[in-house]
């Protein structure tokens, strides 16, 4: 249950549609709980924070990933389970035939409509070179899971800026841009300095030598000259979505 | 001249109550430039990202600043010098009588009125601790000096969570959160599982031992559990206004 | 041998009950000493710091490993050994039949009956995230092994605030609380503000980017506003516990 | 107000000697609040984690400081200003006469008495050298004020173990062992290989080149190989006699 | 004494102008030496690695600078003292009166007439704001000093790419590009990216928070994807300069 | 095509002996461009920044290196892939059957003749140990590829100074100088102070402990107090090569 | 050929037993020198530093390692092949048949006789704790194949100081003292304080958390309060041993 | 009281000259002790270790820098107090007249006459530029004050080899060498490489940019392919002195 089937319940309780002992066990039905001892579902989170519970696939087992995501599904939620490796991904399909392992972003994907909410426009996904793209296309299902609109904009990285002027109208068109980088992290700023709406920078952990790890691109953006620009932790695609979609909501989800 | 501004002034070519040649003159009026070989005004920033220029008080003279504060005030735009040490701060009020310096922030500023956007709703600007107050002013006056309203919530660590919890109905009223802490740098992980909107954390150089500089705040934001929290530079208030002004905007500006 | 049973042996002298040479005869079996050129087996430990010693089982084989089990089983301690990966642990269970190894935790324990200590209460093992069970585990078993009562509270992170304080009681009733958290290691302060106890943090290498081994976490809680957290090795789950059980110890042991 | 004197007043309402309503007005008037916009004095907080707040003076002007301290007093705790240069001591004496400030440790302090609680014996505040006096004090001084007894274990570094081994029945004596030590920070491990009490290691910033700031002696004493160490952060004296006063009690209060 | 001079004086040797012993005299006057134990001036430098011995201000004293800039000066070289602080410039200005101080850049230069080597053309020193002059000054005067031309391209900085596209034309006349940024560091990608000669990149100690120092910048252009950059030392203008005059050259001396 | 093609082809059309439209076909046939959705080739990179395109082969596919190899190749450049993993080596060969494959610099290559443009002389390259030859082939197949002539110096570590001496005369010859070293990283100050062209320092992974990573020689390399010395990233020999190929061209290219 | 072996030769040549073109040959046949493109044997380095060159194993191939190994056994120096992984050992065996591979320490080693030089004493090697092992068996078997006499003093750590002092009469024998040690790094200082020779100290990378990789360790080292320690690289013992073996010298070679 | 000292003593002894009574009134007469609550004077450290204790002025008052140092006259030591800011120097100068204040090497002594051990030869004390003479200093007057002759070779950096190779004839005859180099650090290893006896490297914190702080030039040194040197902290000429010392001395103490 998010908000939106929140307030739908509520006004149907107030219109004397449904009893209020009736939406109570709805409600209560919703909110998850402990799956085990070590597991337990926020089946409320979308109400409080406005997105459903994602589940971080990261040190989890196969069993414990499946065992959210089919709970998640259950509960009416979009699913979506990160940095899922391909081992695991099996399992968590099993559990959610619906959905759809991703390997280059390593994410499975399960989702449910459109975002509810009215939108300022199109997310940009905007990525410098080839080996970004695992992230920024973490960032981009995140997005579509959540059900806003992407535009990706790939491997338009600063050495040659005519490949990045060339795409300006897309960008130029976005609610919010997202821009994944390494190396030198310096395509966020040029982007800030383009446009007029919130810059997510993710920095990717590609590069070598210094590089090695994103804390250069990390740095170079925490020291953008473009102040509309603001950063997540280094590979953070699923946050850096999190963060613009939040931002490219103009207003209360509508009622579905 | 800023985008409202300008589509006024098309608009009117559009009707025919101005002709090109005018209007032409007028945007190449504003459009700022070189003041001598060390300082470049520029006058069209606030129609390409959609607020004016700031200058930047540190490394300049307080003629520089001064200069640049004048030429930005006879352009017609709101005037902001940030991190301006108090002896400089005479020269520019003098260039910008109508501007105001304040000691705690380091900033000089004098608004031209409102956001000419819809907003979401106020900006809550949050604080863990007395210490941190200088940086939560400074993102509390650059959005006010860009017209937007901001909510003071200071000094309301973790360490009493009773402190944070009897201002949630205000936090939760803002259309943007912007959280300022040193040390542990925790509070934007909990503001951030409370409310639904984006959440820009800003890290303060307020701590001892290894936490001096504001590093162990940086990083622990980076790291947040709550996937709705980006981050901008160690004591960069300013940036955190400028992410959260343009998160806060709903739509294009309405003509003056 | 610890020290309640060093005092049995001297009350016993005492009491004419032992003759001295035999009471000295049975110190110094005790005693432990060189097992080969390669391991040093220290039977006095228990009577010196309040503890027997425990095998760190990373960077020793499984045959050292194993010696130094059987060692201190024999000479009649709680047996523990830290860090021992699934690889080793057969070699170790041949050694001392009677204990267990726990895969999560990667420790083996033989314990040896409750802590002769009176105690302040029960140690809470708290931890933010599935992904810190396993430190958290290894507390919590090192614990068990030296004969505290544990209570866990698991996945209590700071972006869903309900979930910690829905265990307060649990929480306030420990005599001490040892806290494990990744990422931006914010629990430790939040559980710091509840509680007039000791707490332990325990930084672990959960998170990725920037918190990529636990640096991150380190630093939040070395610089925890709440005054009354003091901070171990990250992942040493151990350490955390050592300390916890000293702490919660509130007089000399009881004969047995 | 601390949590005997509540106790106090619960029994008096209990035992019909107070009218509740007389109780809530005490248990509120002693609550603290806000001096002003920019102080929030918490006067529960005796209660709520077992020590009154204490006056971090770093960052603050030396009118917060005095404000606070009197504020404190006039809720009949004992008041403790850590942190306080020089300049700010006589605004702090003046609000709080009966006061006295300590140049070596930079601490302000009025004491009322004895910890109510019972304790497992005095704290040994060991430190290594002369430098690391002020930090030491610190630790000291804070103790004193709480109400705890404190043995001062001076200049004891292990470059001379015979002026540690000299002392050791005073440091076997103890409840607990603060150790504060720069440079490469040894002292903790040799101590905690010597009692079987907790040793709480506070990093001290004494040293040149590679030691300077503390860092060498804060990551040695995170990897101590003496299991019964742990670790606040680079100077915090404060701290580290914040934990070792809760883990010197072994009771509750006793009521006064 | 430079290359050329030596070729010339050794072509009058081999036209019999010279008698051996006086060009032997004459060279040997030149090699400069010993001026008291603790300055040794090398006048063979020029003939060795093409440019004369260059004094580093410093961490000497004023009378220290003087004495090697006089000698430098009676040798017949250029002479060029770099970080010379403001109250040092006096005591080297007597030495050398046909010098000059220019305080931003913190140099004393007394140049004697072009490079006698060929050229690919100017030497553009660019520079991301205004706070990086210093250093581009110091890598301006030196080249100046050694005798090439210099094209300044200052406050062109990435977050308004139209402010360097307008001065492409300039940019791409020179034989070798300086590009001073401080903050991301991102210009030298975005200029390596748009000329085919070599660009040293130096980083400058400007911004605050994680850029405080320049390491943000340095490692943005270590790991810049225009591979035909390469790095000095944080604020080494002198060392870009050094490093662009020899890749500016295309030829032996010109005999003077 | 490159610079000298392209001159080649207007000076045919100006003489009339190409039609303006197949010269503008047979310019935009050399464009390159996307090649599927995750390649982009930039055929005229040869054109602005004066070396063709270089393959990356690290983070791609060997079928994304195999396809922008092959296209390379059509368009008639020299082909180079550097950081080609063996395993991935097959399918580039396959692609580009007239180019070999070197696994000590993991560098696949096909060369097109002589660099066009008149150059000082060779490049020198030179590294510090065995353990470097890797980084320094990188470099001295890169140029190779180029077209430029290669003097390699390998082995010649500052531990024995006679080694460097030795081949002083290969050096002195040099037209630009690439110093490849590991561990300390000093011998790139060492062959600065002999030289007058400039030295491209390239830091090797090669070490242990503090010198794992290579940092130690890069720290040493910026450092240098020879200044004639610039750096590029950790491991770079490609960089180091590019960049020292634009430097020792002395001219615009010739005419083929 | 060695210092002592030339001194013979020379000697030879004064008292007329040998040609002086003999003793020429004799001289240059022992120089060593290129083996293939790729190694160098320095044949000459026991002359000029005192002890034959070292193989070190890491980055060289299994043929690499053998071929120098066999070079310098023809040339009749004792043969040392450090860091050699078990993989590689056997071609070593093959080439050096009389030589012996130890696992522990990952060297091989042939021995040709005691060192010629009249020693101090024989070098302490003193260990903390087991995993220290490898690193101080490296420093050990360096030495003996140098040829002086070795006390091995393991597993004496600072957490229970009864094991060190209960071998102070061994330790205070030695000429030179090296230890080893991880985490903490204590125990060079507490060695220090106890000796009138030179320390020697190697940090070792043991440890997890903060004290991975030995940096803890090195920095406790470096800031040892015992003026008579020396530090070298994390994991050195190769490099403990030949500074050891140096400072226990205290004369010239006598002639064998 | 030395060694020698007290070995003459022990021979009187038992040569019936003096009575045990006396000898061990005059021991104890030697031992120092407390000099009020916080200075601790170590008169037997020369007994312990070989020199007596040395005052490190660094946190210590001027008047406890004047107390030590007379008790330490007192006593019949040489005194030495090192780090000693000029404004302290005139008390410790009014306490112990026969010594002298060094401005340069901040250090204060009085020397007691030649070392009583029977040395390798002079110790030479290389730097490698004129910053790096402060440091040099301090070790080359801490040599002095224990007794033993020195060398000093300043100003010999690695970017003119000529300078180092000129003065070869002075390092080959010293018995061990210390090297003080700051910026890239290189000098030790060079030196390392060309003589057969302990070198004892010394960083200074002597750089701009990344070489601030001597951080680069430490890792340098710890990464030396000379495995003749060890490492001191950063400045810590007098480490370096006292390491150099203990090595130089090649036998028992002569009796005075």
């Amino acid at each position: 249950m998010d908000r939106a089937g929140l307030m739908t319940l509520l006004n149907r309780v107030k219109a004397g549609e449904l009893a209020p002992s009736e939406a109570a066990g709805a409600i209560a039905a919703s909110a998850g709980g402990p799956l085990g001892s070590d597991l337990n579902v926020d089946g409320h989170r979308a109400i409080r924070v406005g997105i459903p519970e994602v589940v971080f696939g990261e040190g989890k087992t196969a069993g414990q990933c499946a065992r959210m995501a089919a709970e998640l599904d259950r509960l009416g939620h979009s699913v979506l389970v990160t940095r899922l490796s391909a081992d695991k991904a099996d399992a968590v399909s099993a559990a959610v035939p619906a959905g759809r392992y991703d390997a280059t972003s390593r994410t499975f994907a399960r989702r449910r409509g459109d975002d509810p909410h009215p939108l300022r426009g199109p997310v940009a996904v905007i990525c410098a070179g080839t080996s970004d793209v695992p992230v920024a296309e973490e960032a981009a299902i995140t997005l579509e899971t959540i059900g806003q609109p992407v535009e990706r904009v790939y491997d338009v990285g600063v050495a040659g800026l005519h490949r990045l002027l060339s795409r300006l109208d897309v960008i130029r068109r976005a609610g919010v841009c997202i821009v994944a980088a390494g190396m030198e992290g310096a395509l966020p700023s040029v982007v800030g300095g383009l446009v007029d709406v919130p810059v997510v920078a993710v920095p990717t952990p590609v590069g070598y030598g210094t590089g090695a790890g994103g804390y250069a691109a990390l740095l170079a953006m925490l020291n953008s000259c473009s102040p509309n620009v603001s950063v997540v932790n280094i590979g953070n695609g699923f946050g850096a979505a999190f963060v613009a979609a939040l931002a490219n909501r103009v207003g209360p989800p509508r009622a579905p």
